[in-house]
């Protein structure tokens, strides 16, 4: 999962949305009078694909994974919509140029459309086609990071979704099992939730991929379990390999996170998050999150400048 | 999960939806422009609660029953909406009115509305409250049945999700396990997916509870697995127990189903449809689950007409 876009670089002041213009179906609209038909099913039932992407100096990152994983999710749904790769990133291009907008979130979603009110979808399908998108700046190299400060992270009660029920893969506008976890943060001073697969395995945060340090080598939840892949997260192991840190994908539980050198959250919006602390227990960033951050803003760098 | 509308004396037909009018955040709209915004936490992540209801005669059957299930669904959400239930039916009655509708479905949805761009709710919410109706003849005791005809029933591959993810019990906007289901059935003749806990017991069917016969005694899934506490099961079983009909609320596995006497599935628009077959061995109805009908139907009578 990951769909958060927050920080104190983020632009979300409510006169922002008054001025900017979204995508819907194909055309630009005032964001305030960007809607979707009460009948379509990705209003009724959820019944869309999403991706979170990033813009940094006009250019997309990763646009390629992240059209892939949304062709993922579309199959996974068995949601055939027939627009081309090549359409939807003119749609996402469109709405960064009539915003003026070169560094920036952006979230592409694709509905189902209004389809007669049956749950079983029709195998034609008039998608609905939403670009979102809101200022942010990047951090970068020299810059400010775009979350507000370390992850203060809690394991909740709350368990994710098994992949034999809606599989971890799929990155749909179905978040209540994210937001259940995150409502169990409420009183605490934790900003991300930690939910485990249902033996107890850690899995990933509501919003974020979880990593962290043990003895030099980098560990992360394997995607076997309940785990959606993460593009940050993918391209942070391929940058740790590298660079000869160790990576070990597999199965832990909350107890090695809490007793790591080092911790850090990923996700498109936050990029590598350090980790405060873990259910009360101070872990903190370190030497191989400061040097795999560097890694990444390089390669934001090298791609899209 | 109980959330369909079809069978022959639906009127889905497209010009339906241009004269008919929706209730949108306090206002009657035509249904083909009832919109909600795209930064609307329904249409973000499915977060909404919902209940379909039967109006009978201009009464709605079991209100009381379903305004309690929705504020269930808002208490698992952790959603403090803040309308009445006075509120909530005056807006159904409303639209009922404003398309001259004395027997009808209809579809009451709250989200937590527009918040800023985090998946973490605020607990201050101004709700989009949506009410859609559609005309629907009632059977009735000497009508004809809303469906098309008995159900043909396919046990599915996708599981149900667990309580400990996402309580079985809260009816909401998140849809996909059983839009997954539902695909599972292209290419075979069945229009209803069963699916199974993780465990493989029986569970649900993607918008119906499912009940059957065995001896002359009535069993249905307990609500103990992941299992929506239907209306209209609560109702027959009630029904069954008031007739000396011997009920029993259990776990069972699909080769349970298969070799009952008879199978009916239940939910509000259906009421109760029979079952044909179940994975290709033929159930159909029988004397207990006509006896059933005949004192829902009665049952309808009295709270109604």
């Amino acid at each position: 999962m990951s769909d958060e876009f927050g920080g104190s670089n983020a632009s979300d002041e409510p006169g922002g949305a008054r001025e900017r213009r979204y995508h819907v179906d194909g055309e630009l609209i005032p964001a305030g009078e960007a809607t979707v038909r009460v009948d379509d099913r990705g209003f009724r039932y959820g019944d869309a694909a999403f991706e979170t992407l990033r813009a940094y100096g006009g250019a997309i990152f990763e646009w390629d994974a992240h059209a892939d994983r949304l062709e993922r999710t579309c199959e996974t749904l068995a949601m055939d919509h027939g627009r081309s790769r090549a359409d939807l990133r003119a749609r996402i291009d469109e709405t960064l140029d009539a915003n003026d907008l070169t560094d920036a979130y952006v979230r592409l979603s694709i509905t189902r459309g209004v389809q007669p009110g049956k749950l079983t979808p029709r195998s034609e399908v008039d998608p609905t086609v939403v670009v979102v998108v809101k200022p942010l700046p990047r951090g970068g190299l020299d810059g400010e990071p775009v979350w507000d400060g370390p992850a203060t992270v809690r394991t909740v009660e709350t368990r994710r979704i098994p992949d034999e029920a809606v599989p971890a893969g799929a990155k749909t506008h179905n978040y209540l099992n994210g937001i259940l976890a995150r409502t169990e943060l409420r009183g605490s001073d934790a900003d991300e939730a930690l939910l485990c697969d249902l033996d107890g395995n850690l899995a990933e945060g509501a919003t974020s991929n979880v990593c962290f340090v043990d003895d030099g080598t980098l560990h992360t939840p394997s995607t076997d379990g309940p785990v959606l892949p993460g593009i940050t997260r993918r391209v942070v192991l391929e940058l740790a390999e590298a660079a000869d840190v160790p990576v070990r994908e597999g199965r832990y539980v909350p107890e090695d996170l809490r007793n790591a050198d080092e911790a850090f959250l990923t996700n498109t919006t936050w990029e590598l998050r350090p980790v405060d602390a873990v259910d009360g227990r101070r872990v903190g960033g370190g030497p191989v999150a400061e040097r795999l951050t560097r890694l990444f803003d390089e390669r934001v760098d090298e791609r899209c400048y």
